[in-house]
């Protein structure tokens, strides 16, 4: 186990019912609040009225930013930053999933900054405040909710990249199940690709001595497996969305899953390529890549990859070479990603092979890319000739 | 799953030569500080001169307070409540384990507060603010570091109780295993059985749809079970340390693992009357009673017994009865504890059946213990005569 500092300040409120907290969470923090939320559904829902209603009961005066989009854009972060800077707004409440929730930890990083805040994520500047933040989900996914980190797409330039801060951990979020209820099947699908694969990228890992943090988060596969398709098969169950909700959430909030082991985060860059470009969902990427990252790394430290099959697939090992049993492991990964309807690969989701080397080149911008193996230009690459 | 709120605001700094960082942290607060601490070990090894060093390098004046007791005692407490108000203190750090993190909570909320500290313990109030905390663990085992709770005793009245509060979760603690390679073999299977049993207490629940908590519960329990054998045979073994030591602090950490779960806790009532009357070790005590609370228990909900057997201690589940499969469970968990050096009935830590009647009754003072079963003042002595 690697020396870690953990830190995670950010206050669930979670269960059915839980917005009625939300107007004196809001109020400990400004009595003016910007609410940002997407494409409109939350409008079309009902909730956006529910929120505007609990604040204003609170005194507090509210200004919208609407619009984020799923892969939540620079241009549009800049817009929110000159709203608050220009209405003297003290609180920001986003209401939605990951993307809402990303642009809104940009834009609160951003107001205090003299500088643009894509500099953050440039990493040539770190935010030391931010305008206090807090969030109501409606999707089960990134775990933005519990966590200081965001990503941004620079679509002028299409990079997408991402920046992390104590500053930008929630104040609050409320985590509400039936809020996820109409969520589609094919965006409950890759929510869950998305959680699962925050786990692999933190349990794929060369640190030795981790057997709490390993088994933590197959805790987290296994609920995961269990219930990403009573979800999807019968959206208004409770106990599936709410299971998935805290999976999210426990998935990737600032670490506790996996304190002092060092994550690989490879395959998110190199997915973070393929939507900077093509705009696909963030899951739809992860799923197709994911599983043939596994192929390309697994040899790596085999060992992990059949404790994976095992424990977390039920893989019978006995007769079978350690090979075997991690391959059946990935397989298996793969059988449940396209069960519950997440793509196989880039062909199915229109991607050819023209741009493979220009999005390898810039996924190793920052140098060679992962951990568990470090990747190369050339390795991210073959990754995405796999995936074709 | 149940409606709940999470917030666990506490920073751990987690490793080898982590306290270089408690000057820094402790600066944040004031420049006035009572050092804690307990019977004195910490002065032997050399760790007080290192703590002062950290502070008065960071310009910190130090004030201290040594002696606190295993079963830290009220009239400790009023004392260094005392010694804050006359000097003006800004800021506790606690040397030591869960007594002393505990005391120094009590001091913390009782400082601020007009009336009597006692108050908090007897439920007739509840902290509105608190003296900021710090601590420096040496001692896995109560998960007080990351937890605002404390247990405090009135030896004039030989009652023991607890409180907590969101103001007296420390704001940082710092967590070196090296600093508990000292800890005698004794201690550490105290606390080892102190931590899986807080694991108990939020496991063995009525409330359903809770799989991820479950296994996390889980998680941490077969990590307990894998690693106080290594610590015990081989003191400064890191890995074991750091394992246990994550392991205490995760097992109670202001519900992290059971988010939504209705815990029991009987079994932490029935032993601190134990220890209340007798200052018998409470790791050594809860030894004693919880095997023999689960024999009283089991069958309210058999099928959690019946996983607890399964999946903490792989008993073979084909030919038996779920009877027989949750009885090997309990037979395991004794086993492990005798394994481990904790005593097994009252008898061997000295304690006869004069006042039993009398602790029973004490310990339903609240109303009936629990809530796994809710047990009546006979059923909490039946549970002390099984003990004997």
């Amino acid at each position: 186990m690697n020396n870690f500092t953990f830190h995670n300040p950010t206050k669930i409120i979670f269960g059915e019912g839980s917005l009625s907290q939300l107007g004196q969470e809001a109020a400990k923090h400004s009595n003016k609040a910007l609410i940002v939320y997407g494409g409109g559904s939350v409008k079309r829902t009902g909730l956006y009225d529910k929120v505007v209603a609990q604040l204003k009961e609170h005194h507090i005066e509210t200004f919208e930013l609407g619009g984020i989009e799923p892969n939540p854009r620079l241009a549009t972060v800049r817009k929110g930053i000159e709203i608050i800077r220009s209405n003297g707004i003290g609180f920001i409440l986003a209401v939605g999933g990951g993307s809402v929730i990303d642009a809104s930890k940009a834009i609160a990083a951003g107001v205090p900054y003299e500088g643009d805040v894509w500099d953050f994520l440039t990493r040539q500047a770190k935010p030391t405040s931010a305008v206090p933040l807090g969030t109501v989900l409606t999707l089960s996914a990134t775990g933005s909710e519990m966590n200081g980190g965001a990503v941004i797409t620079n679509w002028e330039e299409n990079r997408k990249l991402s920046f992390g801060s104590i500053y930008t951990f929630p104040k609050f979020s409320i985590l509400d199940p039936t809020l996820t209820f109409t969520v589609p099947a094919d965006q409950t699908a890759y929510g869950s690709v998305d959680m699962m694969t925050h786990v692999f990228e933190q349990y794929f890992s060369h640190t030795t001595d981790t057997p709490l943090q390993e088994r933590l988060c197959e805790s987290i596969m296994r609920t995961i497996v269990d219930n990403a398709p009573i979800a999807i098969a019968k959206p208004d169950d409770y106990a599936a969305r709410a299971n998935l909700m805290l999976c999210g959430t426990y998935a990737l909030n600032g670490g506790m899953i996996s304190v002092g082991v060092q994550g690989d985060w490879a395959s998110h860059g190199i997915e973070h390529e393929l939507s900077a470009i093509y705009d696909i969902p963030h899951g739809a990427g992860l799923s197709i890549v994911y599983p043939n990252w596994m192929k390309h790394v697994y040899r790596e430290r085999i060992e992990r990859f059949v404790q994976f099959a095992v424990r977390v697939w039920d893989v019978d090992p006995s007769g079978k070479t350690d090979d075997e049993i991690a391959m059946a492991g990935i397989q298996a990964t793969r059988e449940f990603f396209t069960r519950i309807g997440a793509p196989a690969t880039l062909t199915e989701v229109g991607i050819g092979d023209d741009r493979l080397k220009e999005m390898a080149d810039k996924a190793v911008h920052f140098g060679p890319l992962g951990s568990f193996k470090k990747l190369t230009s050339e390795d991210v690459e073959q990754i995405y000739r796999l995936s074709l």
